[in-house]
């Protein structure tokens, strides 16, 4: 299977939002085995989205495409898949029924729709519809000569769910071989490392394939042969053991979310140099509230003494990004929030306040488990952003390893 | 002027990272008034450039390549675009001599240098290199029959760098008639109401391109004629007054944080259903440190009552999510960190946590200034992510105002 994604709106190449449905979908697709060929963002008309569909099924036989779907002038991507494949456009009477009774309901509550709002039952002669249950655009898979296409809603909320649920089962039906796969997190160990320690493992019946993001290295597996992926992949649990996270967690987060929930156990974050990061983080996994107190965002000397009890001397005579002050940190959150675990990060995030002594990129992190403090010296290279996002993965790593 | 942007990079297609360097580069590119025709993320390979240059140079007349232009093996952009343009590789001297000079410096270091490390000298015949002030490859510049091609390092630093610095200017010096242009930022006005307002003004000699995102609409406006534009822009500043952010912010947290600095007021923030992300926005500004003092992400009620002072009553009474627990937390922040200027939210982010009386998206924001409390009932739409992007625009909006 080849697939190829297009994703339509003029706000993608305007540096308005960043593509965050190629990433779901390109995630989604890796944890199935499957790669996309290509990807292309293209503008919202008429003549982009025909051309792009002519690029895309040069190369690939299942086209996707998000976007344009909705009610307002400027969602055109179905006629122009219509007009692509030469096909007319018909009226899909169960979404027309359905879409009739939301524009009487409206009309009631004396709400506006738009004049374009029943053309979302039109969909290309032949194709059938796919359920939207965040939003009132279905999405359409039609199956050509050339190949097969899905159109689906560009609002993440719809595309996602869409995807998931409806669009993920018809491509896997469509594999034309079986194949097995798994998918891994391998959690603070370097892909190239994870690469060479898999050497051993690869085989003609079994391929892997890599993908890294700060602190986490995605490990996928897959085999057409169901019981040698099965053998393999107890051998990949002995070479990683306790470095990899649980096959139903797909981020440090959820895992050590998930740890906390399980040991009943709280959580509460001191930062300093990540601003807040940390916390956001964690609070993004659904469920979080069960287990996370909150944060204290000491970014001021002044409030890492009042709110934190860090003491002016060891500010002076360490400074603010010190093992010290991490420490007292620790110990000001600890007895601040009475959670059963906390954690601190202090550093130079950049890309001011570096010295020769204190450059950019150190950061202390520590964690209070059983009451004693661990805090350890780290030093990340990257800008800014890159040395926030290289503090959280550490320290979330080193905290999952510590309640492991 | 017709731009095409190819983003290299397997990491691009497997969901691993958001293309924010195809973010970046329309931005900025919108803020000269460019908006490239497409933009297409391909693998690592070497078929896979040629069929992307194909594609581009088919369309546009100038084509921005990022990626793969470091010394590991699977860097082969340069490689691919020679061929594409059937060029030989020559080596330039300059680039050669410094990348030598480095080669020496990490041998006595002890440092391991890749293989094809000098390989980052090779450029194709007639092209010219650009200087790379946060990495090792130089970017391409080539121009040819077909078009010019632009080859860019893909680590967002050096990208970013590069394409504001020497990108930019090549492709304003490139365009053939001399347009003037405007960026402004309005704020807290939706992007359908910025547009109709905006109708009267525009004219056959000024033309307006908008792009939303959460709380901010980026009005681009162009004209032929510089002293038109000006006298038009008079009239927009008229229009919007205080709607538009100050010409030289591009973000809310950009703007609130040079208005306190200018002020020399200090800034704190209490968080529950935002959980650290407004903290980190405010953090994300560089010399934020001078008027933010930190922040109590008090996401369990516990920490609301022991950090911020909320009374158990009143969260027995109103509930964690309401008015009266909204303005005690801003009367605890305020008192907690001694802060001039303070804000706190409150609310359900979803998706679970919803009722009928206080249903999902339903987000208390509070600001307290001059002593005075403004607590703010909204509604926002959309998953959890959406409604805790929103309640940071609103409320950071809100302060602007507030302050201005």
């Amino acid at each position: 299977m080849n697939v190829a994604i297009i994703c339509t709106g003029d706000e993608l190449l305007k540096g308005a939002v960043t593509n965050t449905n190629l990433r779901f979908m390109g995630e989604q697709l890796l944890a199935n085995g499957i790669i996309p060929s290509f990807a292309m963002e293209v503008r919202d008309g008429m003549e982009a989205i025909r051309d792009a569909l002519d690029t895309a099924f040069s190369k690939a036989d299942t086209v996707i495409v998000s976007g344009g779907l909705g009610p307002t002038s400027d969602d055109i991507t179905k006629e122009a898949a219509a007009e692509f494949f030469q096909l007319p456009l018909v009226q899909d009477d169960k979404v027309h029924l359905s879409l009739m009774k939301l524009w009487h309901k409206y009309k009631e509550e004396g709400r506006d729709t738009p004049s374009r709002f029943l053309n979302q039952s039109m969909i290309p002669e032949g194709a059938e519809t796919l359920p939207n249950r965040c939003g009132t655009a279905p999405g359409i898979y039609l199956e050509t000569e050339r190949g097969n296409l899905l159109l689906l809603p560009g609002p993440p909320v719809e595309l996602e769910q869409m995807f998931s649920k409806q669009v993920m089962p018809i491509l896997l039906e469509k594999r034309s071989r079986e194949i097995h796969s798994v998918l891994l997190h391998v959690a603070g160990v370097p892909e190239s490392e994870v690469e060479e320690r898999m050497l051993p493992l690869i085989s003609p019946k079994l391929s892997a394939a890599y993908c890294a993001s700060p602190g986490l290295v995605k490990l996928f597996l897959s085999s057409p042969d169901m019981d040698f992926l099965r053998e393999r992949l107890q051998s990949v649990k002995k070479e990683f053991q306790k470095e990899l996270l649980n096959c139903r967690h797909t981020s440090l987060q959820e895992e050590v979310v998930r740890i906390l929930e399980r040991s009943g156990l709280t959580l509460a974050t001191a930062e300093s140099c990540t601003g807040g990061l940390i916390a956001e983080r964690i609070t993004d996994v659904p469920g979080s509230s069960n287990i996370f107190l909150g944060s204290v965002v000491s970014y001021s000397n002044e409030l890492k003494e009042r709110l934190l009890n860090v003491s002016p001397e060891t500010l002076e005579r360490y400074g603010a990004v010190s093992a010290e002050t991490c420490n007292e940190m620790l110990n000001g959150i600890s007895a601040a929030t009475g959670a059963d675990v906390v954690l601190a990060v202090t550093g130079i995030a950049g890309p001011g306040g570096g010295t020769v002594e204190k450059p950019v990129g150190l950061v202390y992190t520590g964690i209070r488990i059983n009451g004693e403090n661990f805090v350890t010296e780290n030093h990340f290279s990257g800008n800014r952003q890159q040395v926030r996002e290289r503090t959280c993965a550490a320290v979330l790593n080193e905290l999952r390893i510590r309640l492991g």
